[in-house]
């Protein structure tokens, strides 16, 4: 018998019982033993849950569930940083075997919630705080056997990629794809950390440091928000032959240990034909290159509770095949993290759209490609949408070849400033 | 230590020498040993190796390798029937861990091996049979834990995709875009087994044993092969909105003990904005429908040594770690395969794209839409490409709504022995 202790029963861990149940027969044939879901911290025991449980295994206190001696596994799907961190860390130091589901907790804290845990010889698993039911975390972990990672790209938030695919293929406005996303529970009240980018870069960081070895808690990712994608920059990709995406990127920029970490998480245009264009609405996705292995992509429903709940089941049944036979700790041994210098966004290359708002007088496009040439950047296509007047600005849009960040922020800088554009030139970088 | 004994040194198996080499500081933290490869069962000793081996440990006597008392795992990357069967039975005896990238054998006597291996408690690991380094196999025995698998649809041999992603992006013939798969070592000198879909069977096979538990040794699987798509199949299935891919499909119909498996292998249209229909060249995809996961896609490398190398070496890890601990068995001890019946094609369901190759004369549609229409078939679309005469024919295609496929292959039989029609019509069903 491998006992449980839960640490909050919303709809994920509502999930995860349901899931234990459904699948019993099977997961105690493959353990060797029955997994009991023993104790569980909630916030109300009066209050009903998604999967019924006797009302004598809830309790309030913390205490109950992390000082049971008989509990094997604490599995937290609480989220939040607090008390989740304190929590875990105590259940660590009790030698309890760990799965949790949170993203924000480890993008914070998951080096050192790693290293207690390696130092304690007890598993720390996490498949459930990235890409919902993709076993994401579990194909980069294995493939650190075989091969060196080299990039990892993801539409990694649901919601965002909800937004932008509802803006694109039916036309809705941003706020009126928002609202629609809210209504069908894709997103939440407050949506700020899904479309402002916070939540894709707490999963970033977490792959990233799986991925790449590295110490990154609570290291700031360069983000943008989907909100400033507007319709006209959906119509000018597809003219292109593109797709707008909110992407989260890590990659490796160099040799060795000077190798610097490029992360990002920012809206992108990409190729119409290539896989990650064709992953719509809730669906998240995530682009492994390995050395060995060339690319390799994965997708599949990012959000939602029961995805999620696959998620921590199947973590659970590998800590608990591990407790069974006396061997924990086989995750977390390998895992030795190092500093790894993240790289500053100036020093992206990329290409760019770029749309400018400008006044139709005679000689601005010479103006504006001249002030991109000064700088070294590079026009590939050029389109005039319509014709202003020298009063009644009218946009251009622009693919450039590849350039670098910092260049094309002062060429962006210069031109803003210039009488000749109605607005804040819009730029958005090319994957 | 963990020493291994590899029958076979061929493309793979010098892959997984390199990758042993490349990323041995690794692989000893994970396992808690090192890993080292013992001895080789080559057929010729003196051939030139991809990877250096010290000459003392090759031998041309598989009772070198079988019967050393210190070798812990025996990796199979000889391929074939025979004797990678009796191999495998005399290593699995000795209760050595097996690890094996053979997916003709496994198609064929998988389940008895499997069987073997669970009786004798030892692990056989098999992801490099199926999807050169995509991790489908560990995806679908990780979901078994937490879910139900529904379905399962693969883009699985990578010949085949490449061979009709050459006809229609470039608009190669078929003889000319396998001539150039073979030029580029993406196909054999003899394709049979590619271009045929016989490849893509044994791989269906191993999966649908694996996901629904099934035991197919043997199984015959409905099977038709990329050589009756035409370059005018592409033209047509582009404008009805579609690509034609090469589909292995594997699903339950119906619910619990009785529900039927139905397995086929064949050429498909995917609509174009499916994921599926992006997985171009070489790649390979799997899409897994779980009930509580919801779709699923993997995507990579299929073909090609070293995706496959990287494949046996996570496995090879996995089997170490747990000799290490020894608590080996894990892998096989859930699995028990039951009989399942499987469907027949003639009850297949799906809708379909026919084409017809017609003189041109009064009533002739009426004629062949009648003959649908009899047996229960509708049309959704229909196109006459052009205009033929009385005595030279046209091509009409059409999209029907779902209909059985024993009525549609009779409908087809009665327009096909028709005066009206200039030659067998054409049939590919619709994903």
């Amino acid at each position: 018998m491998i006992k449980v202790g839960l640490l909050g029963c919303g709809t994920v861990g509502g999930g995860v019982v349901q899931l234990l149940r459904a699948n019993a027969a099977y997961i105690e044939a493959r353990v060797g033993a029955p997994i009991e879901i023993a104790k569980v911290l909630v916030r109300d025991p009066n209050k009903e849950r998604v999967a019924e449980l006797d009302r004598d295994r809830l309790t309030t206190d913390a205490k109950d569930v992390l000082e049971d001696a008989s509990i094997d596994v604490i599995v937290e799907v609480m989220g939040g940083v607090n008390p989740a961190r304190e929590l875990l860390g105590t259940a660590i130091a009790a030698g309890k075997q760990i799965v949790t589901a949170n993203k924000m907790l480890l993008a914070r804290h998951g080096g050192d919630l790693l290293e207690r845990a390696r130092k304690r010889g007890v598993d720390l698993a996490f498949e459930g705080a990235v890409g919902g039911g993709i076993p994401v975390i579990r194909v980069v972990r294995d493939s650190l056997a075989s091969d060196k990672i080299e990039s990892i790209v993801g539409i990694i938030n649901g919601t965002s990629n909800y937004v932008l695919t509802r803006m694109r293929q039916d036309g809705l406005s941003f706020q009126a794809a928002v609202k629609e996303a809210q209504d069908k529970g894709y997103a939440e009240a407050d949506p700020t950390l899904d479309i402002g980018g916070g939540d894709a870069a707490h999963k970033l960081v977490v792959l990233a440091m799986l991925a790449f070895g590295a110490r990154l808690d609570g290291a700031t990712v360069p983000t943008e928000g989907i909100d400033s994608v507007e319709p006209v920059d959906h119509a000018s990709a597809e003219r292109f032959g593109f797709v707008v995406k909110q992407l989260a990127v890590a990659k490796l920029k160099g040799e060795g240990p000077s190798a610097l970490l490029e992360l990002r998480v920012h809206p992108a245009l990409v190729a119409k034909d290539a896989p990650l264009a064709n992953i719509s609405g809730v669906l998240n996705a995530v682009a492994i290159e390995g050395r060995a292995l060339g690319p390799c992509l994965l997708s599949g429903r990012g959000a939602g509770d029961m995805p999620t709940a696959v998620s921590v089941v199947a973590d659970l049944v590998d800590v608990a095949i591990a407790k069974k036979s006396g061997v924990s700790g086989n995750m977390t041994r390998a895992i030795r993290l190092g500093e790894r210098k993240l790289a500053s966004m100036a020093d992206v290359e990329t290409r760019y759209y770029v749309r400018f708002s400008v006044y139709d007088r005679p000689g601005v496009l010479a103006k504006i490609t001249g002030a991109l040439g000064e700088r070294g950047v590079s026009i590939e296509q050029l389109v005039q949408q319509g014709r202003g007047t020298a009063d009644v600005p009218v946009d251009v849009v622009m693919l450039t070849h590849e350039a670098r960040e910092a260049a094309m922020k002062a060429a962006l800088a210069a031109i803003g400033a210039s009488e000749y554009v109605a607005r804040e030139p819009r730029m958005i970088r090319v994957f």
